[in-house]
């Protein structure tokens, strides 16, 4: 054992969170045992004792990420009432989702298929993708969103602009994780569009 | 010079292509002089003869991007007339610039800011995104945009939302390079939302 190491203090879940951390800031392939055993200041084979791999460091912490997200389209509300409302809710739920669990999707969002373990996040994002593509459908058919953006296309748009949040959102310390003020205009933007709707009947 | 070298028949513009292409695939911190050679099949030295380091290589990529995108900001269109249009006018031409470059902009997209070549790209896309969120104020200012989403904010999910293009956007062989159905889409989930607007008067 090197002589900065520290007594080994972690769990599975917080010495999870520090590699995390090391793999958003210098990419999954760029990070060695020997980067999370500095960033951790705990031995290499502490680190063995706690996980057999680095990618299943990666495995677990993608996991995390697409456990918050599928729960969403489990989640009751998201199966009851017409189409657009669900799509609503997910939406909004999985905007909440990313804000909650920032650095696992973060991470999530930066895997490019070069092991299995990502290759598996990859399918995953697809299926995820997927089922809110047909809430679109199925939204569209109800003739609740204009018929004439595409299904496929309006969803990639949408995750887009959802998925932008890792990019900037930093909360401040002290301040609630979630931001309403995110979601609600994650919502108006992309239900309502930016436009200030023309008021009919009004003078010229 | 090894064997497996070819003559150099490159341009700047054409070596740049590669290199923009194997920045992309491998990262550009993942990238060394070694696999630009071998990606180009010339030699390291043939690559010095072009360019001093691979770095340049970098200022030049995200230079072709940043010279797209604020060129449509000082087309003429885009100083006249209504700031909403002036915006629609900047977020379809930012779009197309988008496909017309996009190895270039993905490639800014990534740049995370190790070096002084990417502070300085990062610098410059704060400067554009601040130029279009003053755009998105004065649209708010004179009544057109809604007002209770900031500017900031909407900027940002504009911008998520014209960015994310990079991730699935591949034009086939034989197609144009840049897809009208991908801006018109873009324009009108930004501006009007996905929603189909209740129709007034209707029957219940």
């Amino acid at each position: 054992m090197g002589s900065v190491a520290r007594r080994d203090v972690y769990t599975a879940q917080s010495l999870l969170e520090v590699a995390v951390g090391v793999f958003n800031e210098r990419g999954y392939d760029g990070t060695s045992m020997e980067h999370l055993s500095r960033a951790a200041g705990i031995s290499k084979s502490s680190i063995y004792h706690h996980v057999p791999s680095k990618e299943e460091l990666l495995r677990r912490a993608v996991a995390h990420a697409l456990d918050g997200l599928f729960a969403v389209l489990d989640e009751p509300a998201a199966g009851e009432g017409r189409a657009v409302a669900r799509l609503e809710r997910v939406v909004r739920r999985t905007a909440e989702v990313l804000m909650e669990r920032l650095p696992y999707v973060t991470l999530l969002l930066r895997v490019r298929g070069n092991t299995d373990t990502e290759r598996w996040a990859l399918v995953r994002r697809r299926e995820f993708d997927q089922r809110v593509a047909e809430l679109v459908r199925a939204a569209v058919a109800e003739g609740d969103l204009r018929p004439e953006v595409d299904p496929r296309l309006a969803t990639r748009l949408l995750f887009g602009m959802i998925n932008s949040i890792v990019e900037w959102y930093r909360p401040h310390p002290g301040e609630p994780v979630v931001s309403g003020d995110v979601v609600e205009a994650v919502i108006s933007t992309a239900f309502d569009g930016l436009r200030q709707p023309a008021v009919s009947g009004s003078a010229p």
